[in-house]
Parts: structure tokens; C-alpha cells; sequence
């Protein structure tokens, strides 16, 4: 009755009282330890995921939590009729094991007690929500009890997410005091706008702690373990989980099937979305962390993990090697009936470069790897420390318990492999780990070598009792662990990384690979300057290749002319490489030649890649007799995310060691004001170029070119900067930020050499007009770049030059 | 007659006339073909090592230059009387051997040749001197020849230097046009100090290009192939040899022999001076140095390894381990006939961790080991490539050539060892390398392991004929190649680099360790943050320690009070780990309370180990909230050596991720003037204090102490800055440069924390009576720190606090 008068709904004032006496009665029945009813009701109760693990998950929550206080009920549904669903579901029940440690008789006692708490519901339209609304409601007030609160768990397809999360959010939501979870599967989207979509359209039916959603590798004991393992072993891990002792942390998932019968899927996703965006890159936040002080706090590891997406270094097209073996193009044109000549650029193997810059993290390649139709099934993480020792007698003599020569890792080892299941190594020459409850010490299978040392080498543990992913996570729904699941916020960083990638690669040709056991070194990678490349360069012919995969020489630099200056065009990355190159080049003439290199940099977005590419590479480049100039820069202070220097400072002063003094900021900013006239900063800069700069002759300045003709911060129909003395001046932008410090026309101009960069489509039209213009700089300001003495270069991707 | 005429010595301007007659003459000769003559005048013919090696590498060369048109005599001098001399070196010159492919009855004719153009002089005073050059004269005249040059091979204790050297200049010196070259053998001194006074002795009587410094690892075959294989091996190596690739590089000398009947040598020198400080550290710099465009140019690899050792990072005491065989002290007591008591100091072996700190090699360990009485005999140099590549199949599947992922190494073995002579190895998944004229490929002994893999992963080169390193050096000194010898720079920048480390060392007991093979992993040791230490912490008792040796305990911080501040007291390195700790936990507390951290640095020597503290741990310091002010300046360009701002550049900002904008240079430099009152710098940075930071109050100021009692550049006597309104002041040191910029007292007193450093026996004097004096500013600047409602804490090292 008490449950009645709370749970039933009544307008206005009357009703907030109630709740709030309701939620006291409530309380008091809860301290006083009677049982709370939580239905679970199942969506897809007669699906494939639900017949293998789900219904055993929740068999599983029964057996561990009936006994503790809780009453249960359990709601198979779906669209099927409900006479037909029933014996479906029936005959689910019927296949439910016991653990181990369970008598037979006991065993079939118990499931008989599971069996009359479920039962089936056709669950179709509202009224059907309604209707199972009002028979758990009906159910709790028959027994007595009150609602603690109800899981719906959508094993469905994402399309019929909204409808039934409609129907919940209207018909099916527990009284108050209540507790609503829904549990979701992936996908999740298929990229970061389609996530962004799905989770605007839940989040109008549920708020954010109500929400489940499942990437079961979190449920992998393995995987489970790995902040327990971090926390229980702080003091240990405390100085060499960092950049300062990891060379690499490896997170592998290799399958030994193929995507046979389910091309219609996988055609669609590929191994990226199918397994890094999610699994890999879950376990790489778990790894990367910083470690919460409480583990168990849901929010801390949240707000943790975001960090390690804000950290992540953003994907290029050279980040991932792609491959695809041989048989998925045939059994794509079977499955889904596409023409005899049809070829998937579908991945079904990527190798990812992640790096992690942070200063814990900064430097330590995390390599991502994942492939179906491999040589074995195994997954892991490995987290591979440095060699830092030293060893004095000779190699045969080594204690390899006591030798710090010998490799020191830890790995969690998800499943299947050598071991075949999951395990936590730790090498014997590194500590002796602590493991929390419910897990033992073990030994493998006696001459097995893994990560490069017999097993003998390291500390080997394993769970007391494997348990299915699924059940480990039902029961963390159960008990509200959040952090186990995906929170809103991190799959769309999650998304947010990889789709810049997954873009960049959409035409990119995997390299073919026979199924099993026979590629050989054929897909092995390597890194270098944060690029990926296959090791073998040439991709022996075992296979043939889907028309002719892309050759070195394909992305050859063009040379030609343009405005009757040199061009320099490539694709965009080539392009760069080029570019960076000559740059360097200049500055190792201008420091031969006088001492001092002058670069004046733009802003922007095209520089950014420039500006990498000089901090990865390049270690011969003269930094310390470099000075750094901006070609202009936004009226905003230095640490605004919009000012050009700040592109600056993150991708090219962090990395190199240019001096403080060699660095000329434009001073914007004085005076704690911005641009101010009064404060002349545009003169102050002007005398520090010609203090500085014989001739105020920069020895290079690099341009970027508008699709509206400006460059510089000079705007076409405004004179500023386009003529006349002044060497540095502050103009207005059409778009904002409006007020911008720029060199002139005039200083540009008086320059040894230009560098004009353009890239991309939206620079086809402007840079097809500026090829035909005069001198023009009122309408164009670039047509005005024209170095007196000095040299005008132009580099031009094909994106921007051929369109 | 005319080599009379030319050597003949004559005054004035016929002597100028008549030598540039004579060099026009020599030069036609030569340019004709005809011979000239060289004479090799070997001092100390009788000894040691002209037994083993000096006069076998003279019939080497005459062997091999005698068909080329060349003519010699060879001179054995020492200070035996002649007779007994004269059958020392018969005895000598009849046992020499002759290369293999030589038959016995050519062997006796070529030495029976030999035998004939050698004789023995007893060489004492200066007339003797003069003799000998009469002698080679008359030689040169009676046969016709003209004189190419003199070789004076110093083959005799350094002491007699002095007296050989004023001989030869003074009276053997060849004739105008001839060369003379002086072969020097080691030891060049015992530190800087003494190194710097012999090269100056020496540099009164030669010239540096006449000078010949043997240093007889140059000769060992592999060592002289480092250059010519990094040459011919540019392009595969030209991307490789860099930090991005390299992951260590190990120089290493093993020795079985102990120090046995040299104790009396041994116990002045040690491990560092008898093997680092010269063999390794000369085979670092071929390693490290930018390969010259011409590697045959002696200026240029003069240059380069000049450079090498600008780059290198100044040794602390962490930086090196050290062992001594457990039976030396027991042979030094009975050779030098020691009290029982004694136990010797010196290290017999040695472990060093060097960085080269350029961009090329920044952050690549360099360990540098040697020692006597170790398990195996064995030299070699061995460049460990980082592993970059994944490997996707599983580990059994590898092919060892073809397979990225095992190890990748180069390495140049000297000798002996389990290859037993000299070798280069690469490994075969590396490059396939080009070896030069005279080595050819080879195979060593079946199922042999090096470096981890077996023998046969290595592409093995050998040279073609095994030549001792004394045949070597001394066809290259007659072919004047002063690049395999080291020039007085070089061996000065090299006692410049070891000297403070062997001063630091000088009172450190080293670990004990039985010789042979049964010291297990008691030698080995490891790097982390640059510091170096024995990989097994606690040594087992193997062998009894002399005394106690140190353990971490006695290091430990001792607190205390000092002008009723907290005070820290501890060894210099403790103290300065201490402090940058405290450092890093105020700046996490700032960031934590308000979002910044301000922090304000003095300048001078102390606090650089504090940078470097900071720069190499301390990943978590949250740099890129902290702002840096400084506490003084110079009044000079900041980029001069002088100025502080250069100071925390080199040592902090270099290595860490501050924003250009958190760094705030005092502006002691503006409108390209230093410190003028008119400029207002002092002013301007007080304004930039305010706008900053919170009631200008710092997180904090770390200080300094004069001996006179300054600190910041508050000087006693001198008003400015010690109370008042300005925050910041200009002011006068007693000492240059005079000028400076300071934060006022005032200024500092109002900071929340207020850290003074005081290390150095030099401070001990003031230290004592700043203890004891009251609020005296004015007499005693530092007496005038009280922060106001900050926190002040002194930290001290023994050396000033106890003296």
C-alpha cells in the first residue's frame, strides 16, 4: 500500500509532498533492510546476444544477488508474439548452466526459481510499455515490497533506439525514489556527427547517469583488472608508468575468423569502427590515466579518461596502416551482390600510432593493432618498460629473475592466445605484484615463450573463476558502477579523435593480405617521426592487388609555375615534407651566410602540419640561431586558443628549443589591453624587426592565401598594410576575431624569400582566379606579394590546384 | 751539397733568401720523384712497449713505404750505454716477424735490409742531441738524398719530457722544408690541471701540428673503422644515427688481468684516468660527432669532436658507479707497502652514463664501462637501435632476417671477447653495409651468441689482416694523419670533462666485487633521470666492505632551525632532491588554490643543479601553469653567458613545456639599452608583478646567500631596495657586471613562501654569523628577508652548514 500511495501519480503540490514523504517512508524501509524489487527487462529477449550471454548474465546477477536482500523479476521482450516468444525464451531458460561449484539437483532448482521470476512480453507500441508499466507496478504492490528500480537492457538494433526509448521515458519510468537504468550496445554512431546525433536523441529520454552503454571488453576480467592492478600496485608502478620507463605500450586484438557472413555489417564499419574506436581505445584511456586517487569513484575515472582524449595527438592519414585480406572483396560481392568488378576498401587489419602528449606520456608510442583471418586469436595489452641497465658479465651468466637487462613488461592478457584466457604477467625482474581478490598465482603451460621470454620469466596471474564478459557486467550495472560503461562525454571525444582518420583514409587501398598464417613480415609496421609505414616497403606480389595499390612515385612533387613564380604541388603531406624541407634548407644557407635564420610565420591551419612536421624531423635545423616572427596575429591575448601564436607555441615551440629571446610574439597585447592604437604595438614590433633584421629583410616568410584573395591579416578593399610606410600595421578582418596585427605589403616584400602554402578544396576557385589576375592588391591582396630582390615560391596541394 | 746548403744554418736575410731558394729547390726534387729521406728516432728503444709493438710497427712501415720511394733510417735512442744498447736492440730487431704471406728466406732478406738502416745512439744531454743531427745529415748528405723529415717517438716516462723535448727543439730539429713530428704516449697528465701545464710545457718546444698524442685505441682496427664506416655507410645510417633511432650507445672495455705488479701506477690513476677519460671517451666522440663532408680532413674531425665535447653534459657524482676488485687493496699494501689497515679508494671499474646533449643525441644514453678482474675479456662499441616496428604475426614465426622487431644493432668489436679480434657487426634486418678496401665478409664460430642473438642474425665484416694497433698509428703518423692522435684541445676539453667528476668521486668508497666470474649482477646498474646506480640495491655480502660503506641513511635529511626558520640540511644532492621536491609540492598546492603557480629564480651556480633537478624528474610539475619571474639580473643582453635569464634557458626552459608568455626575462635590455633609469624597466616589470600576480605576492622566491651577505643583487651598504615603495630596483655590485635589476626586499617579503639556497664550503664563514645577527639589512641584506606572512625556509648544504 505504501508503495501503491508512493508510486502512483498525482499533479501539483500534492504530488511533491508525497514524493517527498514517499522518499522518506522509502529510506526508512530501505535502512531497515526490506527488500527492494528490481525488474530487468530484457529488449530483444530472443536475439542472438541474448541467447548466448545475456540471459545467463542475468541468471548469473540472480544467483549472486538473490541471497543478499534484493527480489527480482526478469522481462524478456520483443517484437515476437508473445506465445511464440515464450517458448523461444523457455527454451533459452532451459540451457542456463550453473556454476561449477553447483550440484545438478541444486542446479535445477535454482534455474526453476529463475524461470517462474521471467517471463515474455511482446513489447510493439506504447500501450504494450504501458501495460508492462503496470504489471511490474502490480507485482511489487503484490508482494509487498518497494521499487528500487528497473534495468532495460536494448539488445536491439540501433534504429529502434528512439521508439523504444520513447515509450520508456513515456509509459515505463520507475515511481520516484526509483532508479532507471538503460543498457545500450554499440554501434554508437558510425562517426563524431552520427554519435553526436544518437546521444542528442537519447539524451531527450534519459538523463546521462541513466544511461548504459555497453563496450563489453570492459567487462573482460583482464581488461577489468587493469586500474585495480595500477591501484593495488602504486607504489611499484608509482615511478615507471611514464614516459621516463615505458618504451611502448602495445593493445593488440587479433581474430583468426574472417567477416564471412556478416559482410553486410562489417562493409559498413571496418576494424576501425568495429574495434579501435571502441575496445582499443577504451583500454588505451584505462592504461594512459592518470590513476584517481579512488578508483571506484565513477566520476573520478570519468573525468580522468577525458583528459586522455584532450592529451591524444590527433590522427593523420600517416598514423594507421591499412590491410584487407584477400578473400573479403569476393565474399563482399557474394554476400551483398555487387558487380564481378566491385573491390572494398573496406580495412579489415590496422596497425594505429596513438601518441599521448602529456608530459607523463610524451614520446611513448602507443601502437594499436587489430586484424580478422590472422595467424591466432589473442589480445592484449603489453606495457613494454625501457632498458635501462646495464650488464657487466656476459649474457650467459644472467639470472634472468635477478637480470634488470632482460625485458621488463606487464601485460594484461585478455584472452585466448597461448594462454587461452585471461591473465596478468609481470616480469619477474621488474616486482612481485600485488592482486586483488579473486585472483591467483598460476603456471602456464610448461616451454611456452610469450613477449619474448619463456613464461617461466614473469609472475603469472589469473582469476580463481573466468567469467564471461556479460555477467561482469550486468553485475556492474546492477551496483551502478558507471565506470565501467561509456559515458556520453567520452565516446564523443572517442569519435572526435578517430574520424578525422577515418575521413582521411575513406579512398586509402588496404594492402592485401592472404588469410591465416602466410603473410609473413607483410603487415608488420613501424614508426618514425610519428608516421606509420609497413616494414616490407614493396608488398611482395602473394596476392594481387585491388587495381594498383598507390606507389611511392604516384605521390611524386610536381614542379611547374604559377604567377610566373616556381610551384611547388603534392598532396598534402608530400607537399609539407617538401616544404619543410626547404625551409630548412633556407635556414641552414642563412645561418651559414649571416649567423641568424628570420622566419615570419602565419596563422592558421595549413602551418600547423608545417609546423609538426619541423618539430618531428628535422633535428639538424638550426633552432638555436633561429628567430620567430609572426606574419600577423589576431587581437586577442597570447593565450587565447584563438591567437596565432598559440598554434605556434603548441606545435612547434613545445617541441624544439628555439631561445625566449629569439621568439617575437607580436605584442598585441599591452598594457592589458588589446590593439590599443595608443599603445603603438604595431610600431614597438615594426622597431624590433629593424633592430633586429638587417634590412628588415626576413630571410623567409611564409603566406597563406584566403579564399577571399588576402593574406597576411591584409583584407582585400582595405588599405592598411597595402602600400605606404609603415612595416607593421593593424587592420580589420571581415570575420572574427576583427582585429588583426599584420606585417605590410611593403615588408613581405622586402624579403630573401616568400613561401606562399595553399591547401585544399576551398582554395580551388581563388586559386584558379589568383592565376589570372594582375597586380591587384586592393582586390587581392596576395597578386601584391611580390618580393623585390627576393625569391616567391608557391606550394600548392592538389586538393587546392587541381580541385 | 744542396740538402747542405739548405739545412745549413744561416743569420739574417741570406738565411730568408736561402730558404725560400731552398723550398722552391725541394720542391722541384719532390715534384721530380726523387727521393726523400725520413728519419725515425725511437727514444726509449730498449723498453717495454718498443719491444712488443714499436719497433715491430717500424719494420711495418718500412715495409710498407720502403717500395713507395721512400727512404729511412731508424734511430733507437735510450739512456743505456751504447754497447749494452746495441745488443738490446739487436736481440730486438732479430726476433721481429714478418707478415704471413712472407717467405722465410725473403723474411731474413727484408730483415736483414731493416737491420741494416737501424742503429742505436745512447741519447743523454744535448749534445748527444746535436750528434744525432749531425749523424742524420751527414746520412742524408752522403746519399744523395734531400730531408723530408724527422719522427721523435716518445716512448719513455713523462717526466722526461721536458728534458727530450728542449733537446730536440734545441738541437735536432730537421732543416727548413723537412717536417718533424713527435709521438707522444699517454698518460697526458692527471687531471685539467696538470693536463693544461704539460701541453703548455710541450707547446713551448712544438708546434701542435708537430705534436702526435697516441692514444693507441685510435689504432685498434675497429676503433679506425668507426669513421670510415659511418662515411661509407652515410645514406642507411644518415637517418638512423640520431636520437630518433638510437636507443643506447654502449662503449665498453672488459679486462680479466687485475692490477698486479702495477699497483704503484694503478693506485694513482684508476679505472676513470687509465681507461674512460682517454680510450672511451675518444671512441664517444667518433661515434657521436656530425661526420665531417670530408672524414679525412684532420681539421675537420678535430672540429667535430670538438663539438662533441661542448654538447657533452657536465658528470655529477650520480653519474657513475664504481667497484673495486676485492684483492686490491691487498696488493696494494704489499706492493707500496701499506699498513695493514689500508684499504684503497681507487676504482677498478667504472660505469658513467653521458648524454650528449644536442639535438642530434639529446636524451640517447651513452654508458661507458670498464674493469679489471671482470668475467671476460672483450672491447666493443655497440649501437642499439630502438625498436620501432610492430610485428603481427606471432614470435615463432619470425624470420630472424627479415623480422623488424628483433633487435637491430651495429657494433664495432675491438677485440678479443668471443669473436677473439677485431669485427664490425650490423644486423642483418638493418642494412647490408659497404666495408671499405681490406676487410672482408666473414663467419665466426658456429652457434655463437652476441648481444642477444645469435651470431649468424650479423652481416660479420673482418679486416683481410689483423694489424696491431701500434703498425697502425705509426704508418699513420709517417702518412701525417693527425686525426688518429689528440690534439691538445681535445685532450684538454676531455680532463675539462672528467675532472670535476673524478674530484667528486675522489672520496667514495667504491662497491667490493670478486674478481672473475662470480660477482653475478653485483656490477650492473642502471640510469633513470640521469643519474646512474647498481641495479641490486643493497650489495649481498659477498665480500667484506672496507669500512662501512655509505648507505642511504647517512645521506638522509637532517631538519633543523636556523634564524628561527625551518631549516634542511643534507650532501649537496639530497639537498637539492629535497628542495625540488618542496618546489614541485607548493606549485601543485598553487595551481590547486588558484590556477598558477609564480615562481621567482635567482641566478649564479647553485640553483642551476635545481634546475637540472627539475628539468630531468618531476614530470607531473604543472609547467604549464607556472609562471617564471626572475629574482635578479644582470644588467647585460640576456642572451650573454652572463645573465641569468641565459642560465634558466639552458638548464630548465629547454627542458620543460613552459609558455613563451609565463616566462617574464627581467627587461634589463630595452630600446638596445642596458638597465638606463630613463627605459623604466624596473618600473615596467613591478607593473607586470602587479597585473600578475595576486597582491604581488609570489608562491615562491627561492633565494641565494653571498658570502658578503647579499642575496637577490641586494648588496650591503647600499640602499636601493632594501625597504621603501619600489618593488623592483635597479642596483650596484662590488663585482661585474656591476649593473643590476632586482626585486626589493619589500617585494620579497611579501611572498607565501620564501626558500634560501646556501651550498658550498665558501658560505660556511657567513653562515656561521648570519646565525647569530639580528634584523640588520643594511649590513647584511639576506638578515633582511622576513616575509611578512609567507613561510621562510633555508636549505643548506653540510658543506656550509658544518664546514
Amino acid at each position: 500500500m505504501l508503495a501503491e500511495l508512493c508510486c502512483e501519480r498525482r499533479p501539483g503540490f500534492w504530488r511533491m509532498l508525497l514524493v517527498a514523504v514517499c522518499m522518506a517512508l522509502l529510506g526508512c524501509l530501505r535502512a531497515q533492510g526490506l527488500q527492494g524489487h528490481v525488474s530487468v527487462v530484457l529488449l530483444g529477449a530472443t536475439g542472438d546476444l541474448a541467447k548466448k550471454y545475456l540471459w545467463q548474465g542475468l541468471f548469473q546477477l540472480y544467483l549472486e544477488e538473490a541471497g543478499k536482500g534484493h527480489n527480482f523479476s526478469f522481462h524478456g521482450a520483443a517484437l515476437t508474439a508473445t506465445e511464440q516468444g515464450q517458448e523461444v525464451v523457455a527454451k533459452i531458460l532451459e540451457a542456463l548452466s550453473c556454476p561449477k561449484d553447483v550440484t545438478p539437483d541444486r542446479c535445477t532448482e535454482l534455474k526453476g526459481q529463475f524461470q517462474r521470476l521471467s517471463q515474455y512480453h511482446q513489447l510493439k507500441t506504447t500501450e504494450d510499455y504501458a501495460a508492462l508499466n503496470k504489471d511490474i507496478e502490480a507485482l511489487v504492490q503484490r508482494q509487498g515490497l518497494w521499487e528500487a528500480g528497473r534495468i532495460f537492457y536494448f539488445s536491439v538494433p540501433p534504429f529502434a533506439y528512439a521508439d523504444i526509448a520513447r515509450s520508456i521515458n513515456g509509459s515505463c519510468r520507475p515511481g520516484p525514489g526509483a532508479w532507471l537504468r538503460v543498457v545500450l550496445e554499440k554501434p554508437f554512431g558510425h562517426n563524431h556527427q552520427s554519435a553526436q546525433q544518437l546521444a542528442a536523441d537519447l539524451g531527450s529520454f534519459f538523463h546521462e547517469e541513466e544511461m548504459y552503454r555497453v563496450d563489453h571488453y570492459l567487462g573482460k576480467q583482464a581488461v577489468a583488472q587493469i586500474l585495480p592492478f595500477r591501484d593495488q600496485n602504486r607504489k611499484a608502478l608509482d615511478g615507471l608508468w611514464s614516459r621516463h620507463h615505458v618504451e611502448r605500450v602495445e593493445i593488440v586484438l587479433k581474430e583468426t575468423v574472417d567477416a564471412e557472413g556478416r559482410t553486410s555489417f562489417y562493409e559498413e564499419y571496418g576494424v576501425i569502427r568495429d574495434v579501435l574506436q571502441n575496445h582499443l581505445t577504451e583500454i588505451l584511456t584505462l592504461v594512459a590515466m592518470e590513476l584517481p586517487f579512488d578508483v571506484g569513484s565513477s566520476e573520478a575515472v570519468l573525468r580522468h579518461k577525458l583528459q586522455v582524449f584532450q592529451a591524444l595527438r590527433g590522427l593523420r592519414r600517416g598514423s594507421a596502416v591499412l590491410g584487407q585480406y584477400q578473400a573479403y572483396s569476393e565474399q563482399v560481392r557474394r554476400e551483398l551482390h555487387k558487380p564481378a568488378g566491385f573491390l572494398s576498401l573496406t580495412p579489415t587489419f590496422a596497425g594505429v600510432l596513438v601518441h599521448v602528449d602529456n608530459l607523463r606520456w610524451e614520446g611513448v608510442p602507443f601502437l594499436l593493432m587489430s586484424g580478422k583471418a590472422l595467424d591466432e586469436r589473442a589480445g592484449y595489452v603489453r606495457v613494454l618498460l625501457r632498458n635501462r641497465a646495464c650488464c657487466v658479465q656476459s649474457e650467459a651468466r644472467w639470472a634472468a629473475e635477478q637480470s634488470a637487462c632482460l625485458p621488463r613488461q606487464v601485460v594484461f592478457h585478455i584472452g585466448h592466445g597461448a594462454l587461452g584466457g585471461p591473465a596478468v604477467l609481470v616480469s619477474r625482474n621488474l616486482f612481485r605484484p600485488a592482486l586483488p581478490r579473486g585472483w591467483e598465482e598460476a603456471a602456464g603451460p610448461p616451454g611456452l615463450r610469450l613477449f619474448g621470454r619463456p613464461l617461466s620469466d614473469f609472475h603469472v596471474y589469473r582469476p580463481e573463476r573466468e567469467q564471461d564478459a556479460y555477467s561482469v557486467l550486468i553485475s556492474r550495472i546492477f551496483h551502478g558502477r558507471k565506470d565501467s560503461f561509456i559515458a556520453t562525454e567520452s565516446l564523443l571525444a572517442s569519435w572526435a579523435f578517430w574520424t578525422p582518420l577515418l575521413d582521411s583514409l575513406a579512398r586509402e587501398a588496404p594492402r592485401l593480405y592472404p588469410g591465416g598464417a602466410d603473410h609473413g613480415h607483410l603487415l608488420d609496421f613501424e614508426f618514425s617521426g610519428g608516421q606509420l609505414s609497413f616494414s616490407v616497403q614493396q608488398a611482395e606480389q602473394l596476392v594481387p592487388g585491388p587495381g594498383s595499390a598507390p606507389t611511392p612515385s604516384d605521390f611524386q612533387v610536381l614542379k611547374a609555375t604559377y604567377r610566373d613564380g616556381p610551384l611547388v604541388t603534392a598532396w598534402a603531406e608530400e607537399l609539407i615534407a617538401k616544404l619543410a624541407g626547404d625551409v630548412e634548407a633556407a635556414a641552414v644557407r642563412a645561418v651559414r651566410r649571416s649567423g641568424q635564420f628570420h622566419l615570419a610565420l602565419s596563422g592558421g591551419s595549413s602551418p600547423v602540419a608545417l609546423f609538426q612536421q619541423l618539430a618531428m624531423g628535422h633535428y639538424a635545423f638550426p633552432w638555436a640561431r633561429t628567430h620567430l616572427w609572426l606574419v600577423d596575429e589576431r587581437c586577442v591575448p597570447l593565450w587565447d586558443p584563438e591567437s596565432n601564436f598559440q598554434g605556434l607555441q603548441t606545435h612547434l615551440l613545445q617541441h624544439v628549443r628555439v631561445p625566449h629571446y629569439n621568439v617575437h610574439p607580436m605584442p598585441v597585447h599591452r598594457h592589458r589591453r588589446l590593439c590599443a592604437e595608443e599603445d603603438r604595438g604595431a610600431e614597438a614590433y615594426a622597431e624590433d624587426i629593424a633592430a633586429l633584421v638587417a634590412n628588415s629583410s626576413f630571410d623567409l616568410v611564409l603566406l597563406g592565401m584566403g579564399a577571399d584573395g588576402h593574406t597576411a591579416s591584409l583584407f582585400p578593399q582595405s588599405p592598411a598594410g597595402l602600400e605606404g610606410e609603415p612595416l607593421v600595421v593593424l587592420t580589420e578582418s571581415p570575420s572574427g576575431p576583427r582585429r588583426r596585427m599584420s606585417l605590410s605589403l611593403p615588408l613581405i616584400n622586402r624579403a630573401r624569400r616568400v613561401a606562399v602554402l595553399v591547401m585544399g578544396r576551398l582554395k580551388r576557385e581563388i586559386a584558379l582566379l589568383v592565376s589570372r589576375v594582375g597586380h591587384e592588391p586592393r582586390k587581392w591582396p596576395i597578386s601584391g606579394v611580390r618580393p623585390a630582390s627576393g625569391q616567391l615560391v608557391w606550394y600548392m596541394d592538389y586538393e587546392a590546384f587541381l580541385g
